[in-house]
């Protein structure tokens, strides 16, 4: 597959993505409609779906058909959602706008922020559940996967993550410490959004494992550059002001290890995601697409 | 069996529902420490469990064996205690004491409240998805609990329940207002915690639906027995302030109905909780107990 192939692939599948996110969710007159809203605003306030992508992609990279496994790759967005509504607040991270937008607690106030973030991770698992009650997945892995979903996303995962987080907030921390965040706090849930759409696609043991070697070098990929863009990206393209973490005197990449050897570690760790990925030939194909986008995003 | 049997077997449950909870949970020395502590305090600080005994004695009454399906029932405990910190943050009721403690934020901080109680909702979902992985129960029925619980705790159930309460504050509301409050914000989990029982413990359609009754009538004699409470019960016995409804101008059924017919209300719908169990015989017993301790309660 060349490149335009495998971007038009990704263009495809957002739509997917999209349309059933908008099934899946209440509709915005469902009653209580104040919390649909709210939940429906930040599910569709330009969310890139990488994560409902890595797990469908994962799922065909181990041969799987992704039809079935729709309302789980949407659930791992809807977590992916909840946990920026929540960070967002006034007594967490204290963000106005995101992606351009303003943040949910601006538009719906705090208490419905409080509550839409908790109904969509509610809702997150309700999705999954779904898939092994339709005959898609087999129930088993289905609670395999509600498992790995909720191991990463829970206190020793990515709220583990935000937690050490915001402890270290206007603190210098040690390189240990921002490896424990970034693997937490982003790096967790890429992982489970991999190995789930690896699982849910029928992956033999050693594709699982291959992938997960994938995942997490994307996963430190992602946070170096994302911590790279807070250097020296556009804030137009990225929506957010740019200088925000050195401003809030957030602990980064580049404020430990500089710029120059950030860029270096962001292509190490690219080169070795792609790599894992060798014994799978063309179905991997939107993997290293994805690897390669990240290394080069402007946002 | 006599009342003082079924006591003694309550009282049983309530152990082995406080060991579960303390070894899924994990321990206040695993990192990130402060969520963990943060997330114990509030399971600990005294509540009555009587979600998961209610879990358990249904499982029991459709002849299940309550061993293996602890997890699920400590589940549910822990989506309880999550909506009461959530609950009880400023931006929401504003509450500092809850069962004569203080609440989660007065200890550990708005912050880490809003973070221990999505940590506590994450495991939750990640307990009953174990049930189906030792093989205590069938993955299948494990993924309809999953989608039950996601159900009755969602934006159109319990969620649903707190996000009208919160609009109502400081209005006068109509009786169709106040039912829908009182059946989400409590009803629906009650009942999902008897019908998830039920299913788990291997119940038949018919039993279900009698169990669903149950749990419907039960549910509302909780809540109009809890606003009788906090008009004319001691503070002294509920950890809490007396007269606190009024104060934040709450609708309630004694101000809505009135004092006496609020009673005369409760004990018909407890009468009617009773009657669904006929089916039953000895194995409902606890069930029984439950509603006729919820009549005669005094916290």
């Amino acid at each position: 597959m060349n490149r335009e192939a495998q971007k038009r692939e990704i263009n495809q599948k957002v739509i997917l993505i999209d349309e059933a996110l908008s099934r899946y969710l209440p509709g915005p007159q469902v009653t209580p409609a104040a919390v649909h809203e709210a939940m429906r605003y930040s599910v569709f306030a330009g969310g890139k779906r990488l994560r409902p992508i890595l797990f469908l992609a994962a799922a065909e990279a181990a041969g799987g058909d992704i039809a079935p496994l729709m309302p789980a790759a949407c659930a791992i967005e809807l977590i992916h959602t909840y946990s920026l509504i929540h960070d967002d607040l006034p007594v967490m991270d204290n963000d106005d706008y995101r992606r351009g937008k303003l943040t949910n607690h601006k538009v719906f106030g705090e208490a419905m922020a409080v509550l839409a973030g908790d109904a969509l991770l509610t809702l997150a698992f309700g999705l999954i559940a779904e898939c092994g009650l339709t005959g898609g997945v087999s129930p088993l892995v289905t609670a395999e996967v509600i498992r790995e979903v909720s191991r990463a996303a829970g206190s020793q995962g990515m709220i583990g993550g935000q937690v050490v987080d915001i402890q270290s907030e206007n603190q210098s921390i040690d390189k240990k410490t921002l490896a424990y965040i970034h693997a937490h706090k982003t790096g967790a849930l890429f992982k489970a959004s991999v190995r789930s759409g690896a699982l849910m696609g029928g992956g033999t043991e050693q594709e699982i494992r291959n992938l997960t070697e994938y995942a997490e070098n994307l996963g430190l990929a992602f946070q170096i550059t994302d911590d790279i863009l807070d250097v020296e990206g556009d804030s137009q393209k990225l929506g957010k002001t740019v200088g925000s973490d050195e401003r809030k005197k957030k602990s980064t990449y580049p404020a430990i290890y500089g710029l120059e050897n950030s860029k270096k570690s962001a292509a190490d760790v690219v080169t070795k995601a792609i790599s894992a990925l060798d014994a799978f030939g063309e179905k991997a194909d939107i993997l290293r697409y994805i690897a390669d986008y990240l290394l080069h995003r402007e946002k």
